[in-house]
């Protein structure tokens, strides 16, 4: 099965309970998954930058085999460019793009 | 493809958002929209009543052809009727009925 | 048609209503629901605890068939055990993994 997580809050508690939620997600033995995917965008954009708060949290995961997507429309309107993300991090063309895209693929959609 | 946003929270700031991600859907040329679509329940009404906060926002996204869906039981709550509504917005009979419907119908669902 | 309703805000309002609209959901007639269930988390899991905020609600809607299913992995957290939470309330190994579990089977997912 695959999984998509919408990080998206503006809390750093509810970013971090949201990553726990998609990492959890990978140690449960009763489902079997293929892919868990974050995508990132507005507030939510935080962990996923470069010694941003939560940003630990961020390379452990993608050490496991998650994968994260930061919205390119949210880079513009922060003035981020992908060097200020942490490595391994990809930019898709807008959050609701790629939400809209996976979610046709079959994945499933868990907003924390 | 086919999405339906979900448009539920209290914020304005929130609700902004939630409009902006809507809107940069329709702008994202890597994925191919047959539909766009909003139901809108709780305090995620105010947008879609004429002049309530965000309404002009609603108006020009209707103009590009995005629709609007309003949940009756809301509207009951609130003690609004659909002449309290923009121009263009559609009523339906519950928001959780819609949003099992489109999705049912094959349409990604994103709540922001 | 399958919804599930994903319960994790921490305030009671917000648990509220996202209760009030499940059970909307199966007074809809102009959707012909087979199941409706709560998965619920993080700080969501407030109403599903015995005598809890909003556990007199979770009770009502048991009775009328909704379905409720706590994530272990808060229980474990906030140090609670299964003889803490409403009867008829079940457990699951992880709240993301039945999430998971449930669109795969072809659920609707709507977060309020």
């Amino acid at each position: 099965m695959q999984t998509v997580f919408h990080l998206i809050a503006a809390e750093p508690d509810q970013q971090r309970t949201a990553l726990t939620i998609a990492e959890n997600l990978t140690k449960d033995d009763s489902v079997d998954m293929d892919d868990v995917a974050v995508v990132a965008q507005a507030d939510g954009i935080e962990p996923l930058t470069a010694g941003g708060e939560g940003s630990e949290t961020v390379e452990s995961m993608l050490k496991r085999g998650i994968s994260f997507k930061a919205c390119s429309n949210t880079l513009d309107l922060k003035d981020l460019s992908e060097s200020d993300l942490v490595d391994g991090v990809e930019t898709v063309s807008s959050g609701g793009g790629e939400l809209t895209r996976l979610q046709d693929d079959g994945y499933a959609y868990i907003r924390p």
